[in-house]
């Protein structure tokens, strides 16, 4: 149990505030604290949402060919039947073999401003090469990669549309741009907590509301805040029975021994399991354990019950993405 | 190289019948050989094609779960992106194991009377939970599968849709009728090919036209007819460097050795690479293999481009199918 200060802090201010006896000026402070889901997350600079590049990069997140087994693609763990992730506690990959972490969305990825459990890369683009290339993920070099692209007419056509007046467009920083420009499009709008922020009270129900005051008053929100309820930051989690060392591998920093970077909780309750080694399956335990690790309490059944109604009002519409025809 | 007396007769029959000088006549012979696809293949006495049913095997379709590892489903390998086969020479399964066969389409399975290349099976519901059981493939027992699906409520709820009024519906044998109803609307209508057929002679240029005269006149119609371009039959054929025995295993029958259940054309351009082990990954050599091992001849290149451009054209509308939203 590390509670943080600053963490205690803002609970307790929060607490203070949300002492306000109407719901309008709750509201004011939710909002602040939240903020509804914008259309899309920042763009970096030095990058483009053309309509060209999301559509080549939905075709590269569907395509199992750059993998060297030939059937393992983005999508094979960011499934988009299950929530964008894969439900299953920890990766599998190329040969069956099992990562040591738990596969976390893409669904509003774009958001976060720490990618990977651990944070070791910043952005989307930083994070498209690294499972193509990873042993137990889909085991293939980029070289061997962009041969296999470079193979198909339909393919250079599309990246040469991407990247116009590249000389030579089929290549690895490309693959990422493309990429990380489609799972931009992957967010999800209109949730019911997205909508009572918007004004729309009756978008949640009682239930749901306490929760969403307990998540406050709580202290949750102190690191899932934002309009995709993370911070981005890292934070130190002993999560029972496992050793990874999490941020400490990437940075050596006594102090990042055990933290990960706070998962967002939009669409939570369709992208269990939990925990970075997905070793929790439902929403109540992980509650539970978030409360006695992060805040040193126990929720009674009740509060727990309302909490885990407010994540429910997480869950947005899925993006309606249409399965691409490969060449 | 087994020619058949019988493909010869009819080969023979249909030169003669289409040495008639007007299109309108070749037309009449034409339809009456291959008939334009129907909008749904047979459905068996004894089920039905439910709209409840149909959602449910999509859901199954899609549903890694009931794998072993967790991240295999049927789409892996009958992959909606990849003309719902793999595009690779033969299929990966459980633990990156890699079969013995090329992935047949699921694309108009429906139309065929045997499964498998081997015909194990004489209809889908019969092939549908075999893939699941394979130890190189989804590797899980039925037993295990149906326990997996149980503890869903939405697929309790969606079974008992799917088959009203039955006391115990999540069993496999209703796993397999959903499967088998999804898969019977996977099919692909208006191919230039049909639409040729239904008397649009625009649909197909003048090699496409000259492909399919010389498709009818040299025989592969002998085998290559009816709506799915097969006769669901099985033909003796050694592909160099296979020594899969084909349906001898099944049947034991000496004459069944090296002998594999004609495969579907159409959507052939999109479903390669080709036979029994995938060893052929393009059109012009797997034609020009054909000649040889079932007529006894050579085709000259402009022969060959003249089928190719023909099997080009049997390249229907694909599907256009929701990735379902799995609990």
């Amino acid at each position: 149990m590390r509670p943080l200060a600053s963490l205690l802090a803002t609970a307790a201010s929060a607490a203070l505030a949300l002492s306000a006896p109407t719901m309008a000026q709750d509201m004011a402070e939710y909002i602040e604290m939240f903020e509804p889901l914008p259309a899309l997350p920042p763009i970096p600079s030095g990058t483009t949402m053309s309509a060209e590049r999301i559509d080549l990069g939905r075709m590269l997140f569907f395509e199992p060919r750059i993998s060297a087994s030939g059937v393992i693609s983005c999508a094979t763990c960011h499934n988009p039947a299950l929530g964008w992730s894969d439900r299953i506690p920890r990766a599998v990959g190329h040969d069956g073999q099992v990562g040591e972490r738990n596969t976390p969305t893409v669904l509003n990825s774009g958001f976060l401003q720490a990618q990977f459990w651990d944070g070791r890369e910043p952005d989307l683009e930083g994070q498209a090469l690294g499972p193509i290339e990873a042993d137990i993920e889909m085991a293939m070099s980029l070289e061997e990669a962009i041969e296999r692209l470079n193979e198909f007419e339909i393919y250079r056509d599309a990246f040469a549309a991407a990247f116009p007046g590249e000389d030579d467009p089929v290549n690895p920083q490309n693959v990422a741009l493309a990429i990380a420009a489609f799972e931009r499009t992957l967010n999800t709008p209109n949730s019911p907590f997205n909508r009572f922020l918007k004004g729309d009270e009756a978008a949640m129900d009682e239930s749901q509301q306490r929760g969403m005051r307990l998540f406050v008053d709580n202290g949750c929100v102190a690191c899932h805040n934002g309009p995709n309820l993370s911070d981005s930051m890292f934070h130190r989690f002993e999560l029972p029975g496992s050793t990874d060392e999490g941020r400490f591998v990437v940075t050596g920093d006594e102090r990042d021994r055990f933290a990960f970077r706070t998962p967002t909780l939009l669409n939570v309750a369709v992208t269990y399991p939990y925990f970075n080694n997905g070793s929790v399956d439902n929403l109540h335990d992980a509650v539970q354990l978030m409360g006695q690790q992060m805040l040193g309490q126990d929720f009674a059944q009740d509060e727990l019950d309302d909490i885990v109604a407010f994540l429910h009002a997480m869950t947005g519409e899925m993006p309606r993405i249409e399965i691409p025809a490969l060449p």
